[in-house]
């Protein structure tokens, strides 16, 4: 008889964005006039720049002649993208890293999703409260957690409250942990994370044999030149972190799909019997045996950002999406909301009018605004009374969201 | 303390193709003059025709102007495409499929691999012998196996020996088993499945609760009208069966990454209790949390393949590889060699000359002929004194491979 997992039974509701989607199609299916500004699942709006589109109409012409077509490539990515990738992100900010330790796939998602499948069950999964779902709910269908608990929680999970109250600084786990997922600048909170803050998680990680799951998807948003970019550049991180990077929002591919993962070959995890494993080896067999590279097309489209043309387009695309985010800080500032984020981050985490349910203020705007935001709530309890708004949309658009806010 | 999955440490050697590759990279190190045909991995080598070319270079435009532009897709693929597959591939043949159970992903090695990760640890695995090394080497990563055992065998995992003996006709197990992983056109054997046969697997995985994981990347060079294309053919199949679809050989899309795999509405699987579990939901919450859609280009470019022209065009280099097929099959039946399959799939199936393991005579078509093959034996025990001769090449150097084999 064929078991179904049962750990996928624990998962409650959605996951939360198409949840979001679905009540945005509600309401529009009912108000098909409405004129809906959304900046709440927080996907890029602007088109690619000409850097990477001519790369990718010659990677499509490549594809048309016997000569140049390329078909399985490596499934740990294309060297010329693995070497930019050293090059351009890493050797400038003091990293070194090798080429083969970079991990080409097709999105952060997959890999902050799979990564924990190497380690064993019995690992106790630390996370900030709010957190990207994807990080709980992959350990949740993993087994690595209890049944759901109260306000979406799971048993066993490890849950650091980040709130205005402790300046979104997530305290030091009391008891140990063993996985620990960070990601900075955040999402959803938009804070970020010192290097004295990021040292004192390298040194708990070390002390405690634990392991760092550090998600840098946004790191090309960071305005602030103190905030380190990566974990890396803090002594000793290699040891003990595994870093995610995503084309996403950094050079708009969200539909493209193109990321990395850096596993160092210095970090180590442990069998039962406390001998050390080399993490590496067994990533590199878990990726070669479970994926099969990403597009040649998308691959080709990244190595162009990390051309001198290539970056000052993205950049100037940054720039844009950062100066909304200054206009959604200031105007809802000055509407007397609380608002966070927004500096070094494309996400503005405020906090909900009166005390209001985030997904209560959800409705609302929805209904009154017709703006679409993203419930904290439905990052984690500690979510709960927070909303977050993106910056990625057309500056006009998000001027008129602003416009909608202050008439509300 | 951070554990590994230590399932991971069963497995045995390397993945076989990155195997194939060391051997023939360091062969090439040494006899740098040496010009080497390639018919071992099964990639393929014909560009990709103008009707997908074209298809990509509008979606590539698409995404340099704000008004066309696409972020995120739905992760389990676009409705264009969706529906594309249900009307042309199996609407023809009788089987009618709504758009929404058809989930489209960036590559069969990744669907195949990934399925399983919904279904109990105690289930017991079937899979035929030789067979196609994921499905085996992703079930001992999840723990549904014991260690390895003899000649790369895991144990817990019932094998189904096709050989030569019993026409590469599989028996039903005689113990009850869970999931069974059932290829056709086979990849290696290059076997099909009649209509009786395929029924009689739907029987047993009726009678037995057990679920049919039916990998079907090679349907589209199946030449005998009799012989079903999908296993939905077969009346019963969609309460028990997942079939699993590739762009990659059928179109040549192994550098675009793009496939599908189809999950009935109707398919049930159950608690430890008894009580039915759909399928359908369990893998759409998996998919939509562990993955974020297909590459836009990608799956605009398989579109194409659905147009009239696409149809024409994909069909032709299709007779182009299985006029391959054939050129090795007459020659190599001409030389006394045993030959199999390369008539419904893209693959031929040869016996050792002399009772030579796999791997010797791989090594000496490699030395003497300069001519990649594939080792039987990595695909199972059951493929010991066997080899694969892939059609994927063009037919100036397979005819070439064919005038070594017969200095040999």
């Amino acid at each position: 008889m064929i078991s179904i997992n049962e750990n996928f039974l624990k998962l409650q509701a959605g996951y939360l964005f198409p949840e979001i989607g679905r009540r945005v199609a509600a309401y529009a299916a009912k108000r098909p006039e409405a004129r809906i500004i959304k900046l709440g699942i927080g996907d890029v709006t602007e088109p690619l720049p000409p850097a990477i589109i001519e790369a990718m109409h010659k990677a499509v012409d490549e594809m048309a002649a016997g000569e140049t077509f390329r078909g399985y490539g490596p499934e740990q990515g294309y060297e010329f993208l693995r070497r930019a990738v050293v090059e351009n992100e890493f050797a400038p900010r003091g990293v070194n890293l090798e080429a083969d330790e970079i991990f080409i796939s097709d999105g952060s998602k997959c890999d902050t999703g799979n990564f924990q499948e190497i380690f064993g069950l019995n690992n106790v999964v630390a996370v900030t409260d709010p957190v990207y779902p994807v990080y709980v709910d992959t350990n949740v269908m993993a087994g690595r957690t209890g049944g759901a608990i109260e306000k979406g929680r799971y048993g066993g999970i490890v849950y650091m409250p980040c709130t205005a109250e402790n300046d979104f600084v997530p305290a030091l786990p009391r008891k140990p942990v063993d996985m620990i997922y960070l990601c900075y600048p955040n999402n959803p909170t938009g804070a970020v994370a010192t290097h004295e803050q990021l040292g004192r998680w390298v040194e708990y990680a070390r002390n405690n044999k634990a392991i760092i799951l550090f998600d840098a998807a946004y790191e090309a948003f960071i305005s602030d030149p103190e905030i380190p970019h990566s974990i890396y550049e803090i002594d000793g991180a290699r040891e003990v972190a595994v870093e995610f990077r995503s084309y996403s929002k950094t050079a708009g591919f969200t539909g493209l799909r193109c990321a990395l993962t850096v596993v160092p070959k210095a970090l180590k995890a442990y069998k039962g019997d406390g001998q050390t494993v080399a993490v590496h080896p067994i990533w590199a067999r878990r990726h070669t045996t479970k994926f099969n590279g990403a597009s040649y097309i998308s691959q080709a489209a990244a190595a162009a950002i990390h051309t001198p043309d290539g970056k000052t387009q993205v950049r100037s695309i940054i720039d844009l999406y950062m100066a909304n985010a200054a206009t959604i800080r200031e105007a809802l500032g000055g509407l007397g909301y609380e608002v966070y984020g927004g500096i070094n981050a494309p996400y503005v985490w405020l906090r909900t009018p009166g005390g209001m349910g985030s997904w209560e203020f959800f409705d609302k705007l929805l209904n009154e605004a017709n703006v679409v935001g993203t419930p904290g709530a439905g990052f984690g309890a500690s979510g709960e009374g927070y909303l977050r708004l993106s910056a990625f949309n057309k500056p006009q658009r998000v001027r008129e969201a602003m416009e909608r806010f202050a008439k509300l």
